[in-house]
Protein backbone atom coordinates (compact mmCIF):
# COMPACT_ATOMS: atom_id res chain seq x y z
CA UNK A 1 0.00 0.00 0.00
CA UNK A 2 2.65 2.39 0.89
CA UNK A 3 4.54 1.05 -2.28
CA UNK A 4 1.35 2.23 -4.18
CA UNK A 5 1.12 5.70 -3.07
CA UNK A 6 4.96 6.51 -3.38
CA UNK A 7 4.73 5.05 -7.18
CA UNK A 8 1.39 7.63 -7.82
CA UNK A 9 3.30 10.35 -6.10
CA UNK A 10 6.80 9.54 -8.18
CA UNK A 11 4.35 8.91 -11.44
CA UNK A 12 2.47 12.50 -10.99
CA UNK A 13 5.68 14.07 -9.89
CA UNK A 14 7.40 12.48 -13.60
CA UNK A 15 4.59 14.22 -15.63
CA UNK A 16 5.20 17.44 -14.28
CA UNK A 17 8.56 17.42 -14.69
CA UNK A 18 8.08 16.52 -18.04
CA UNK A 19 5.94 19.40 -18.97
CA UNK A 20 8.79 21.62 -16.96
CA UNK A 21 11.44 19.93 -19.74
CA UNK A 22 9.32 21.00 -22.99
CA UNK A 23 8.96 24.35 -21.86
CA UNK A 24 12.55 25.25 -20.86
CA UNK A 25 13.39 23.23 -24.29
CA UNK A 26 11.13 25.76 -26.01
CA UNK A 27 12.80 28.59 -24.15
CA UNK A 28 15.94 27.91 -24.67
CA UNK A 29 16.96 27.52 -20.87
CA UNK A 30 19.76 25.32 -19.19
CA UNK A 31 18.37 23.81 -15.55
CA UNK A 32 20.47 22.01 -13.67
CA UNK A 33 19.56 20.77 -10.18
CA UNK A 34 22.42 20.61 -8.04
CA UNK A 35 22.13 17.69 -5.23
CA UNK A 36 24.63 16.97 -2.38
CA UNK A 37 25.10 16.36 1.19
CA UNK A 38 24.34 19.17 4.21
CA UNK A 39 27.48 21.25 4.34
CA UNK A 40 29.37 20.48 1.17
CA UNK A 41 29.29 23.52 -0.13
CA UNK A 42 26.50 24.12 -2.67
CA UNK A 43 25.81 27.63 -1.41
CA UNK A 44 29.76 28.82 -1.66
CA UNK A 45 29.75 27.16 -5.05
CA UNK A 46 26.93 29.27 -6.51
CA UNK A 47 28.66 32.51 -4.47
CA UNK A 48 31.64 31.77 -6.81
CA UNK A 49 30.04 31.01 -9.68
CA UNK A 50 27.39 34.14 -10.44
CA UNK A 51 30.21 36.65 -10.63
CA UNK A 52 31.97 34.36 -13.42
CA UNK A 53 28.82 33.81 -15.23
CA UNK A 54 26.88 36.94 -14.97
CA UNK A 55 28.28 39.04 -17.94
CA UNK A 56 27.87 36.10 -20.05
CA UNK A 57 24.73 34.63 -19.63
CA UNK A 58 21.19 35.29 -17.46
CA UNK A 59 20.94 33.35 -14.49
CA UNK A 60 18.36 32.58 -11.54
CA UNK A 61 18.28 30.66 -9.04
CA UNK A 62 16.07 28.39 -7.16
CA UNK A 63 16.89 27.73 -3.59
CA UNK A 64 15.77 24.61 -1.82
CA UNK A 65 15.32 24.78 1.82
CA UNK A 66 13.73 22.83 4.77
CA UNK A 67 12.59 26.01 6.31
CA UNK A 68 15.62 28.91 6.86
CA UNK A 69 16.11 31.29 4.10
CA UNK A 70 19.65 31.63 5.22
CA UNK A 71 21.15 30.27 1.80
CA UNK A 72 19.06 32.69 -0.23
CA UNK A 73 20.40 35.60 1.74
CA UNK A 74 23.39 34.95 1.19
CA UNK A 75 22.97 34.84 -3.00
CA UNK A 76 20.54 37.85 -2.42
CA UNK A 77 23.72 40.32 -3.12
CA UNK A 78 23.91 38.90 -6.52
CA UNK A 79 21.97 40.35 -9.19
CA UNK A 80 20.07 37.81 -9.71
CA UNK A 81 16.58 36.56 -9.66
CA UNK A 82 16.72 33.75 -6.77
CA UNK A 83 13.22 32.32 -5.88
CA UNK A 84 13.43 30.29 -2.36
CA UNK A 85 11.00 27.48 -2.06
CA UNK A 86 10.72 26.30 1.57
CA UNK A 87 10.08 22.63 1.56
CA UNK A 88 8.41 22.59 5.64
CA UNK A 89 10.13 19.72 6.37
CA UNK A 90 10.20 17.81 3.21
CA UNK A 91 13.74 16.55 1.88
CA UNK A 92 13.51 17.04 -1.35
CA UNK A 93 12.67 19.19 -3.86
CA UNK A 94 9.69 18.47 -6.61
CA UNK A 95 8.62 19.60 -9.78
CA UNK A 96 4.96 20.65 -8.54
CA UNK A 97 6.96 23.21 -6.62
CA UNK A 98 9.70 24.38 -9.49
CA UNK A 99 6.54 25.15 -11.85
CA UNK A 100 5.86 27.49 -9.14
CA UNK A 101 8.96 29.12 -9.00
CA UNK A 102 8.89 29.39 -12.49
CA UNK A 103 5.93 31.82 -12.11
CA UNK A 104 8.00 34.03 -10.37
CA UNK A 105 10.65 33.81 -13.30
CA UNK A 106 10.69 35.81 -16.58
CA UNK A 107 11.27 32.44 -18.76
CA UNK A 108 12.19 34.24 -21.91
CA UNK A 109 14.69 36.16 -20.43
CA UNK A 110 17.30 33.62 -19.37
CA UNK A 111 19.91 31.14 -20.08
CA UNK A 112 20.53 29.01 -17.45
CA UNK A 113 18.56 28.49 -14.06
CA UNK A 114 20.34 26.57 -10.98
CA UNK A 115 18.23 24.80 -8.49
CA UNK A 116 20.52 24.14 -5.65
CA UNK A 117 17.88 21.05 -4.01
CA UNK A 118 17.36 20.30 0.12
CA UNK A 119 21.00 18.91 1.18
CA UNK A 120 20.55 15.35 1.23
CA UNK A 121 22.05 12.39 -0.66
CA UNK A 122 19.08 9.96 -0.90
CA UNK A 123 15.68 11.08 -2.29
CA UNK A 124 16.55 14.33 -4.67
CA UNK A 125 18.19 11.99 -6.67
CA UNK A 126 14.40 10.27 -6.79
CA UNK A 127 12.47 12.75 -8.05
CA UNK A 128 12.76 14.64 -11.48
CA UNK A 129 12.21 18.04 -11.31
CA UNK A 130 12.21 18.60 -15.51
CA UNK A 131 16.62 19.94 -14.95
CA UNK A 132 18.66 19.37 -17.56
CA UNK A 133 20.93 17.54 -15.68
CA UNK A 134 21.61 16.65 -11.96
CA UNK A 135 25.69 17.66 -10.56
CA UNK A 136 26.52 15.78 -7.81
CA UNK A 137 28.79 18.00 -5.47
CA UNK A 138 30.79 15.45 -2.73
CA UNK A 139 33.59 16.82 -0.44
CA UNK A 140 36.44 15.49 0.56
CA UNK A 141 35.47 15.27 4.36
CA UNK A 142 32.73 13.53 3.74
CA UNK A 143 34.50 10.46 2.97
CA UNK A 144 35.61 8.42 -0.56
CA UNK A 145 32.55 5.79 0.06
CA UNK A 146 29.61 7.92 -0.52
CA UNK A 147 29.99 7.12 -4.60
CA UNK A 148 28.80 3.15 -3.72
CA UNK A 149 26.81 4.46 -0.90
CA UNK A 150 24.83 6.68 -3.00
CA UNK A 151 25.10 5.00 -6.33
CA UNK A 152 22.00 6.54 -7.69
CA UNK A 153 23.29 10.04 -7.44
CA UNK A 154 25.98 9.66 -9.09
CA UNK A 155 24.30 6.68 -11.76
CA UNK A 156 21.50 9.81 -12.40
CA UNK A 157 24.20 12.59 -12.52
CA UNK A 158 26.06 14.04 -15.49
CA UNK A 159 28.41 16.07 -13.43
CA UNK A 160 30.48 15.00 -9.82
CA UNK A 161 32.18 18.00 -8.62
CA UNK A 162 34.84 16.74 -5.85
CA UNK A 163 34.42 19.72 -3.64
CA UNK A 164 37.02 20.95 -0.85
CA UNK A 165 40.59 19.18 -1.94
CA UNK A 166 42.08 21.65 -0.06
CA UNK A 167 41.00 19.42 2.79
CA UNK A 168 42.94 16.04 1.03
CA UNK A 169 45.53 16.19 3.38
CA UNK A 170 43.53 16.50 6.40
CA UNK A 171 41.15 13.44 5.76
CA UNK A 172 40.96 9.93 5.15
CA UNK A 173 39.84 10.22 1.28
CA UNK A 174 41.27 8.10 -0.99
CA UNK A 175 40.68 9.45 -4.63
CA UNK A 176 41.81 6.04 -6.38
CA UNK A 177 38.49 4.74 -4.44
CA UNK A 178 36.75 7.37 -5.76
CA UNK A 179 37.43 7.16 -8.92
CA UNK A 180 37.42 3.46 -8.82
CA UNK A 181 34.02 3.25 -7.66
CA UNK A 182 32.85 6.17 -9.89
CA UNK A 183 33.83 4.49 -13.02
CA UNK A 184 32.01 1.29 -12.23
CA UNK A 185 28.75 3.07 -11.30
CA UNK A 186 28.77 5.70 -14.08
CA UNK A 187 31.61 5.63 -17.01
CA UNK A 188 30.34 8.41 -18.66
CA UNK A 189 30.26 11.04 -15.76
CA UNK A 190 32.63 14.11 -15.66
CA UNK A 191 34.23 14.88 -12.55
CA UNK A 192 35.23 18.27 -11.70
CA UNK A 193 37.87 18.50 -9.17
CA UNK A 194 37.44 21.77 -6.76
CA UNK A 195 38.66 23.87 -3.93
CA UNK A 196 36.13 26.77 -3.17
CA UNK A 197 38.67 28.03 -0.34
CA UNK A 198 41.51 28.48 -2.65
CA UNK A 199 39.43 28.97 -6.10
CA UNK A 200 40.64 25.67 -7.52
CA UNK A 201 38.53 24.09 -10.36
CA UNK A 202 36.07 26.96 -10.52
CA UNK A 203 37.09 27.47 -14.26
CA UNK A 204 36.81 23.83 -15.14
CA UNK A 205 33.24 24.31 -13.91
CA UNK A 206 32.47 27.10 -15.58
CA UNK A 207 33.54 25.48 -19.28
CA UNK A 208 31.14 22.84 -18.51
CA UNK A 209 28.40 25.06 -17.75
CA UNK A 210 29.09 27.61 -20.87
CA UNK A 211 29.33 24.15 -23.40
CA UNK A 212 26.08 23.04 -22.08
CA UNK A 213 24.34 26.48 -21.81
CA UNK A 214 25.35 26.89 -25.50
CA UNK A 215 24.07 23.26 -26.55
CA UNK A 216 20.48 24.03 -25.60
CA UNK A 217 20.34 27.51 -27.55
CA UNK B 1 -4.38 14.76 0.15
CA UNK B 2 -0.73 14.23 0.08
CA UNK B 3 -0.37 16.03 3.53
CA UNK B 4 -3.55 13.35 4.65
CA UNK B 5 -1.42 10.48 3.55
CA UNK B 6 2.00 11.79 5.61
CA UNK B 7 -0.50 12.29 8.76
CA UNK B 8 -1.41 8.54 8.94
CA UNK B 9 1.89 6.79 7.80
CA UNK B 10 3.15 9.36 10.83
CA UNK B 11 0.69 7.66 12.84
CA UNK B 12 0.71 4.21 11.99
CA UNK B 13 5.02 5.09 12.68
CA UNK B 14 4.56 6.78 16.08
CA UNK B 15 2.03 3.98 17.25
CA UNK B 16 4.56 0.88 16.59
CA UNK B 17 7.87 3.85 18.21
CA UNK B 18 5.51 3.08 21.24
CA UNK B 19 5.57 -0.29 21.55
CA UNK B 20 9.20 -0.50 20.98
CA UNK B 21 9.83 1.95 23.73
CA UNK B 22 7.78 0.21 26.48
CA UNK B 23 8.91 -3.09 25.38
CA UNK B 24 12.49 -1.60 25.78
CA UNK B 25 11.75 0.12 29.34
CA UNK B 26 10.14 -3.63 30.19
CA UNK B 27 13.74 -4.91 28.85
CA UNK B 28 16.07 -2.19 30.82
CA UNK B 29 17.78 -1.51 27.63
CA UNK B 30 18.30 2.15 26.56
CA UNK B 31 18.32 2.39 22.58
CA UNK B 32 19.78 5.89 21.05
CA UNK B 33 19.08 7.24 17.38
CA UNK B 34 22.38 8.37 16.00
CA UNK B 35 21.79 10.23 13.14
CA UNK B 36 23.73 12.71 10.89
CA UNK B 37 24.54 14.24 7.16
CA UNK B 38 26.24 11.23 5.03
CA UNK B 39 29.99 11.62 6.09
CA UNK B 40 29.85 13.36 9.61
CA UNK B 41 31.39 10.28 11.03
CA UNK B 42 28.77 7.96 12.66
CA UNK B 43 30.38 4.33 11.74
CA UNK B 44 33.76 5.64 13.05
CA UNK B 45 32.49 6.50 16.30
CA UNK B 46 31.10 3.20 16.57
CA UNK B 47 34.10 2.16 15.62
CA UNK B 48 35.83 4.41 18.36
CA UNK B 49 32.99 3.60 21.18
CA UNK B 50 32.41 -0.52 20.99
CA UNK B 51 35.70 -1.03 21.95
CA UNK B 52 35.67 1.03 24.95
CA UNK B 53 31.75 -0.35 25.99
CA UNK B 54 32.15 -3.80 25.21
CA UNK B 55 33.61 -5.07 28.80
CA UNK B 56 31.34 -3.35 31.13
CA UNK B 57 27.86 -3.44 28.57
CA UNK B 58 26.07 -6.01 26.20
CA UNK B 59 25.53 -3.62 23.00
CA UNK B 60 23.88 -4.08 19.77
CA UNK B 61 24.05 -2.25 16.24
CA UNK B 62 21.06 -1.57 14.00
CA UNK B 63 22.41 -0.79 10.96
CA UNK B 64 20.52 1.45 8.58
CA UNK B 65 21.52 1.77 5.18
CA UNK B 66 20.06 3.01 1.77
CA UNK B 67 21.56 -0.10 0.26
CA UNK B 68 25.39 -1.18 0.54
CA UNK B 69 26.43 -3.07 3.42
CA UNK B 70 29.36 -1.12 3.83
CA UNK B 71 29.12 0.20 7.14
CA UNK B 72 27.60 -3.10 8.64
CA UNK B 73 30.74 -4.69 7.34
CA UNK B 74 32.82 -1.81 8.98
CA UNK B 75 31.18 -3.16 12.78
CA UNK B 76 31.37 -7.19 12.14
CA UNK B 77 34.87 -7.14 12.84
CA UNK B 78 33.38 -6.27 17.25
CA UNK B 79 32.30 -9.15 19.00
CA UNK B 80 28.30 -7.45 18.68
CA UNK B 81 25.47 -8.17 17.29
CA UNK B 82 25.04 -5.99 13.90
CA UNK B 83 21.35 -6.18 11.96
CA UNK B 84 21.89 -4.26 8.65
CA UNK B 85 18.25 -2.63 7.34
CA UNK B 86 18.46 -1.60 4.02
CA UNK B 87 15.84 0.82 3.62
CA UNK B 88 15.87 0.38 -0.35
CA UNK B 89 16.43 3.73 -1.26
CA UNK B 90 14.02 5.42 2.29
CA UNK B 91 15.64 7.94 3.30
CA UNK B 92 15.19 7.37 7.01
CA UNK B 93 14.05 4.40 9.07
CA UNK B 94 10.66 3.84 10.39
CA UNK B 95 9.42 1.70 13.59
CA UNK B 96 8.24 -1.34 11.52
CA UNK B 97 11.75 -1.78 10.40
CA UNK B 98 13.35 -1.59 14.21
CA UNK B 99 10.95 -4.07 15.16
CA UNK B 100 11.80 -6.36 12.62
CA UNK B 101 15.25 -6.24 13.69
CA UNK B 102 14.60 -6.60 17.17
CA UNK B 103 13.43 -10.27 15.98
CA UNK B 104 16.76 -11.28 15.48
CA UNK B 105 18.23 -9.80 18.93
CA UNK B 106 18.12 -11.11 21.76
CA UNK B 107 16.39 -8.19 24.00
CA UNK B 108 16.91 -10.16 27.76
CA UNK B 109 20.53 -9.90 27.22
CA UNK B 110 21.22 -6.13 26.29
CA UNK B 111 21.91 -3.01 27.83
CA UNK B 112 21.83 -1.03 25.02
CA UNK B 113 20.88 -0.74 21.14
CA UNK B 114 22.83 2.22 19.32
CA UNK B 115 21.01 2.60 16.04
CA UNK B 116 23.06 4.36 13.00
CA UNK B 117 19.94 5.61 11.28
CA UNK B 118 20.62 6.76 7.58
CA UNK B 119 22.77 9.82 6.86
CA UNK B 120 20.39 12.19 6.23
CA UNK B 121 19.74 15.29 8.62
CA UNK B 122 15.60 15.58 7.75
CA UNK B 123 13.17 13.16 7.71
CA UNK B 124 15.26 10.71 10.78
CA UNK B 125 13.85 13.42 12.84
CA UNK B 126 10.48 13.32 11.89
CA UNK B 127 10.06 9.56 12.38
CA UNK B 128 10.00 8.25 15.84
CA UNK B 129 11.78 4.68 16.65
CA UNK B 130 11.29 4.24 19.81
CA UNK B 131 14.69 5.24 20.99
CA UNK B 132 15.20 6.92 24.37
CA UNK B 133 16.87 9.78 22.87
CA UNK B 134 18.15 11.10 19.73
CA UNK B 135 22.11 12.25 19.25
CA UNK B 136 22.92 14.49 16.80
CA UNK B 137 26.01 14.25 15.02
CA UNK B 138 27.56 17.39 13.02
CA UNK B 139 30.97 17.66 11.76
CA UNK B 140 33.30 20.90 11.41
CA UNK B 141 33.53 21.04 7.76
CA UNK B 142 29.65 20.93 7.00
CA UNK B 143 29.95 24.49 8.66
CA UNK B 144 28.53 26.24 11.66
CA UNK B 145 25.11 26.84 10.09
CA UNK B 146 23.51 23.43 10.35
CA UNK B 147 21.99 23.79 13.87
CA UNK B 148 19.65 26.65 12.63
CA UNK B 149 19.18 25.06 9.60
CA UNK B 150 17.89 21.92 10.41
CA UNK B 151 16.50 22.95 13.47
CA UNK B 152 13.93 19.86 14.24
CA UNK B 153 16.90 17.34 14.47
CA UNK B 154 18.59 19.88 16.92
CA UNK B 155 15.36 20.47 18.78
CA UNK B 156 14.45 16.83 19.33
CA UNK B 157 18.15 15.42 20.32
CA UNK B 158 19.52 14.87 24.03
CA UNK B 159 22.91 14.85 22.80
CA UNK B 160 24.54 16.80 19.89
CA UNK B 161 28.32 15.92 19.08
CA UNK B 162 30.48 18.31 17.15
CA UNK B 163 32.84 16.07 15.67
CA UNK B 164 36.04 16.68 13.50
CA UNK B 165 37.67 19.52 15.80
CA UNK B 166 40.73 18.64 14.22
CA UNK B 167 39.69 20.51 11.17
CA UNK B 168 38.54 23.92 13.20
CA UNK B 169 41.50 25.30 11.79
CA UNK B 170 40.98 24.28 8.69
CA UNK B 171 36.86 25.33 7.74
CA UNK B 172 35.13 28.22 7.81
CA UNK B 173 33.34 27.22 11.11
CA UNK B 174 32.30 29.50 14.12
CA UNK B 175 32.26 27.82 16.98
CA UNK B 176 30.34 31.39 18.46
CA UNK B 177 28.18 30.95 15.83
CA UNK B 178 27.47 27.36 16.29
CA UNK B 179 27.12 27.45 20.23
CA UNK B 180 24.56 30.66 19.95
CA UNK B 181 22.21 28.78 17.70
CA UNK B 182 22.39 25.24 19.39
CA UNK B 183 20.96 27.53 23.02
CA UNK B 184 18.14 28.85 21.18
CA UNK B 185 16.87 26.24 19.37
CA UNK B 186 17.33 23.80 23.01
CA UNK B 187 18.89 25.22 25.44
CA UNK B 188 19.11 21.76 27.67
CA UNK B 189 20.91 19.97 25.38
CA UNK B 190 24.28 18.43 25.72
CA UNK B 191 26.91 19.06 23.56
CA UNK B 192 30.58 16.72 22.97
CA UNK B 193 32.90 18.07 21.32
CA UNK B 194 35.13 15.37 19.21
CA UNK B 195 38.24 14.47 16.80
CA UNK B 196 37.34 10.59 16.57
CA UNK B 197 40.66 10.83 14.02
CA UNK B 198 42.86 12.01 17.47
CA UNK B 199 40.99 10.10 20.17
CA UNK B 200 39.45 13.80 21.84
CA UNK B 201 36.29 13.86 23.28
CA UNK B 202 35.48 10.08 23.50
CA UNK B 203 35.75 9.85 26.95
CA UNK B 204 33.17 12.42 27.65
CA UNK B 205 30.40 10.41 25.20
CA UNK B 206 31.10 7.41 27.34
CA UNK B 207 30.38 9.02 30.33
CA UNK B 208 27.07 9.95 29.02
CA UNK B 209 26.48 6.63 27.52
CA UNK B 210 26.76 5.01 30.97
CA UNK B 211 25.19 8.06 33.10
CA UNK B 212 21.69 7.09 30.46
CA UNK B 213 22.36 2.99 30.47
CA UNK B 214 22.32 3.14 34.31
CA UNK B 215 19.54 5.31 34.42
CA UNK B 216 17.73 2.53 32.62
CA UNK B 217 18.47 -0.64 34.45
Amino acid sequence: MTIKIMQNVLAANDQKAAELRALLQRKGIFMLNLISSPGSGKTTLLEKTLPLLQNKFKVAIIEGDVETDRDARRLAKFNVPVVLINTSGACHLESVSIEKAFASLDLDNLDLIIVENVGNLVCPAEFDIGEDAKVALLSVPEGDDKVIKYPLLFRESHLAILNKIDLLDHANFSKEAFYTDLRQINAALDVVEMSCKDNLGLENWIAWLEQKIAAKQ
